[in-house]
């Protein structure tokens, strides 16, 4: 009988970073194994080395495809792709090698994901500038996703439970995520949104907007962006048949969200998002890639250099990264 | 022997929101009557209507003066400034004799609490269109306030248990709120938050500065108002000999704040407090006045006329100012 646990790649990202140290620690938990056949992308030696340092008994077994993915507890299976020499490897040391390796990992898991050879995949974290000294200028890892899928259009969604979010803009000033807003923009991003709330295969689902202005403005007296730009953009979407309301005020909308009166946020600047996702559950949130033909999670962290190679980093987000890819792969019936 | 109970004057507010209901109520809990003598200035026809409705049996004692104030736990101590004709009175509708009447019971409260014959003032919240009609423009109760004193130096702690939040700025579009921001601003804030944490004999008191930029502006990259203004500013701070710290991150800097981290945190804009307090803690927010020679807190919320007069306000949020101005009246040793 085939297998219906879908294979879901975890990628090892920066080999010098926590990112071995959590994907070990992830592989410990049965209840990963209930759910999906996880398959590390990363190296042999990188993982055998934190093993020991963690002191875990975890055997490895190499495979070649995602088809070979055994998905048996005690055996994590994992395509090595060997890039790295423990010679020349400090954990916590920036590295071109291990910035090269990691980009690596992540374009082979998107291949995977985007040909249907995997369910979903899982990032581990990338760290941007030993990637940068490896020669690449990408963003992050979703702007690799997005070349691999020929597509700039994409986005970012922050999964805390059942509370998500997407934010408008990310990094740039305050003054400048104001400027940003456009009625194009704000439509953009809510069919976006729209879009990532597929995989969740919710009835009707219900996207609400944040005010920039106090109060939404009041009615204008303390800002015009709701009115002349963010209302519209709603209505428009609205006529496209999207559940989408606001704009409501920031110090309202993550309650009434939390509460299960809305589907998913949109933020309109990034402190806006962050301060509603770490009040609410720091440590908890994942992040979600909308707008792409895959599903692919990833840490709501990052490489955490400084405490990478000492066993203390924590594995409960990149575990809820790895639940919440499986059962999105699940309710896509990917079950490669 | 001396009552050492402050006596603690709370202003009804406009009659026709849930000012008279939610003091009528608090003057139910015994515990109020432990740490002060509760003193209610308003209208005595419109208390014994609301006792009515909601079917209580307090009593009600007119004094002349607050030295009268008794503080007996089930005679509600009241000075009756008898302004408003039930005849033309209804719960829920603007008025401005019911304006004209709270400005009075403000004033009166703050002639009081300025003379030291109580020991803390709580307010009640007023309506400003009542306020208005009745040929008033203030902005609210601290302008009142403020103009008694002689003084336009003050301002609002908002505070949630051990969570104390200033604002930089209040109600203006976030756009004004960025372009506000300045040196000697921001320095005038942090001494007003020093002179407002005077009311909590805090030893050596912390005030947090929350950044407005993601990430504290990156160094730069994201924003440069925490380097060219921010940091200087609390740089002359601190040279003051205030114990300063920041710009720290919005959505982190709450969190630490909850912790213990911070005595106070100034927040550079309306949604950055309004969204940690609501999320942190929806009702349990008071404010505090600070600047002026006086104890005075007030609700977090406003008169509610939707709700008004109908038995459905819920008294929490004064209870917990009246204890708030209570527990400070008593530290400041007024014993009036």
């Amino acid at each position: 009988m085939k297998d219906k646990r879908p294979v879901v790649a975890i990628t090892m990202g920066d080999a010098a970073g926590i990112g071995p140290e959590i994907t070990l620690k992830a592989l410990q938990k049965p209840k990963i194994y209930d759910i999906c056949r996880p398959l590390v992308l990363g190296d042999l030696d990188v993982m055998e080395q934190i093993k020991d340092i963690c002191r875990k008994k975890t055997k490895f077994g190499t495979v070649d495809i995602p088809a070979q993915t055994a998905g048996k507890f005690g055996t994590a299976d994992i395509i090595d792709y060997d890039d790295i020499s423990l010679k020349d490897f400090i954990f916590g040391k920036i590295s071109p090698i291990c910035g090269k390796a990691a980009v690596r990992y992540t374009m082979e898991a998107g291949k995977m994901a985007l040909d249907g050879s995997i369910g979903a995949m899982v990032s581990a974290p990338l760290n941007k500038t030993s990637m940068r000294e490896a020669g690449y200028s990408y963003e992050g890892q979703t702007q690799i996703l997005g070349e691999l899928a020929g597509s700039e259009r994409y986005g970012m969604i922050l999964v805390l439970d059942d509370l998500r979010i997407m934010m408008y803009s990310t990094h740039m000033s305050l003054s400048d995520a104001i400027k940003k807003i456009s009625k194009k923009g704000l439509i953009e991003k809510i069919r976006l949104a729209r879009e990532g709330l597929g995989f969740f295969n919710i009835e009707n689902p219900v996207i609400a907007v944040s005010a920039i202005n106090p109060h939404c403005g009041e009615g204008g007296l303390f800002g015009r962006q709701e009115i002349d730009i963010m209302e519209p953009a709603i209505e428009k979407a609205r006529s496209e048949g999207i559940d989408v309301r606001g704009p409501i005020p920031s110090d309202i909308i993550f309650s009434h969200a939390r509460k299960g009166e809305y589907d998913l946020v949109i933020a309109m600047y990034h402190d806006q998002a962050n301060m509603a996702v770490k009040l609410l559950g720091f440590g908890s949130v994942v992040t979600l890639l909308a707008g792409l033909p895959i599903i692919r999670t990833s840490t709501g962290h990052g490489t955490a250099f400084d405490i990478a190679g000492k066993n203390m980093a924590d594995e409960t987000n990149i575990v809820k990264a790895i639940e919440l890819a499986a059962a999105l792969a699940v309710k896509k019936g990917s079950l490669a």
